[in-house]
């Protein structure tokens, strides 16, 4: 297998689950905020919601239901219902907007960095995510994730697993879809990139979901790089591009 | 003045020259090139008639006379031009398209990127350029220009000095226009950019055209900004930023 990577150029990362802990830090910075503001609240409970409004949110845009809607936009929508729902009352514009701000403040899993790291010198490194772009700017900083480019759903309009999104990083990067991959924790994420013809890495997060997780405990696609985590993912991809 | 950059986030570069010495990269590459071709030709020459198409082009695309050009894909219809005009004969495809990608291998000047990275902790840093992405990206790698992302014309399908480029930053980032920079060793550039709400910073780059600059050899507008240098320019908006 040594070189048969020799021609990829670019990888692109999946993010919210990826690279970032996005149940651990939400429902840590939910709490934060409620103890502060003096409201109780099942923030636990309220953070899978808005994770689980995701999809369908998103679906929303892509069957035409709703016109072109950013990720920042569909979770303030959503935020507003579940704010209603989980019984917290009287938050300001501000104080809302902070909270739905929390997207772009997520932590890394603690192995993110270091493995983004070690692939910076020899790919172009991006997020393929369907956050916005102020969303994973912001967020790349906070976490320190070294991208060299932020593509994203709002930078084609198209939310994954719609086919332009997998297109886009080759036609943007002046690259065939062969020499770009996508990284996933996600099996449906890869096997949507691989009809489009990216190369693929997978390696699981068996805890993004925490107890609610079942799914993405292991590779279920014949993907070109399956890692046990994400530092032997690059390790292998680096070996295998010589 | 203290703190009169207070609310700033973004800080957006024209890059072409103000970042990238681009006369002086594509002349010692061009000639490196005959060298090993052994080719004789006006190098220099072509490299400001390679530069002089360069606003007359866009403005085909600005005015409609062409429709949405990516820069890639003019330098290599002007370089097609050039070449026959220069008398340089009998290039493969191959080796065009190695010239063209000239533009990707631009060297920053000397105190580019330790003038960014300065910035870097405290501001959103992009390019604001009439390049294309692909170009941006390796030129960015290249030259070791340490961007959170690469905003550029291609982006927004308009080249500067339209409106649309100016006001990209802000809409993308969710910021308001007076929260965005730009930086640039252009008058002009700098002047279109205030026109749209930016803060603007200028600074000379008095060798950018060689013994042909004739312009922007000091600031010719009311900027936020002016430095000396990019070292000096990089100081002032951080003292002032607080």
């Amino acid at each position: 297998m040594k070189n048969d990577l020799g021609e990829l150029k670019a990888i692109c990362f999946d993010t919210f689950g990826t690279l970032v802990d996005w149940r651990t830090s939400i429902i840590g910075q939910l709490e934060a905020f409620g103890r502060e503001q003096g409201i109780e609240a099942d923030w636990t409970g309220l953070t899978d919601a808005w994770r689980g409004a995701y999809k369908p949110n998103m679906r929303k845009v892509r069957t035409g239901e709703l016109p072109w809607t950013k990720l920042d936009d569909l979770h303030a929508m959503e935020l507003d219902n579940l704010l209603v729902r989980f019984g917290v009352e009287g938050l300001s514009p501000e104080q809302k907007k902070h909270l739905n701000r929390v997207w772009h403040r997520l932590d890394p899993w603690p192995d993110s960095v270091g493995a983004l790291a070690s692939l910076k010198s020899r790919f172009i490194l991006s997020p393929l995510s369907n956050g916005n772009v102020a969303l994973l700017t912001n967020l790349a900083r906070h976490a320190g994730l070294p991208f060299d480019l932020i593509l994203c759903a709002e930078t084609c309009r198209h939310y994954k697993p719609d086919p332009e999104t997998y297109r886009m990083p080759g036609e943007l990067l002046d690259l065939e879809p062969h020499q770009v991959m996508l990284v996933a924790a996600h099996n449906d994420d890869l096997i949507a990139a691989a009809g489009q013809g990216l190369r693929t890495g997978f390696f699981p997060r068996p805890t993004e979901y925490g107890p609610l997780q079942n799914k993405d405990f292991k590779a279920e696609g014949e993907f070109d790089v399956i890692g046990e985590n994400i530092r032997d993912l690059a390790a292998q991809v680096l070996a295998r591009a010589g």
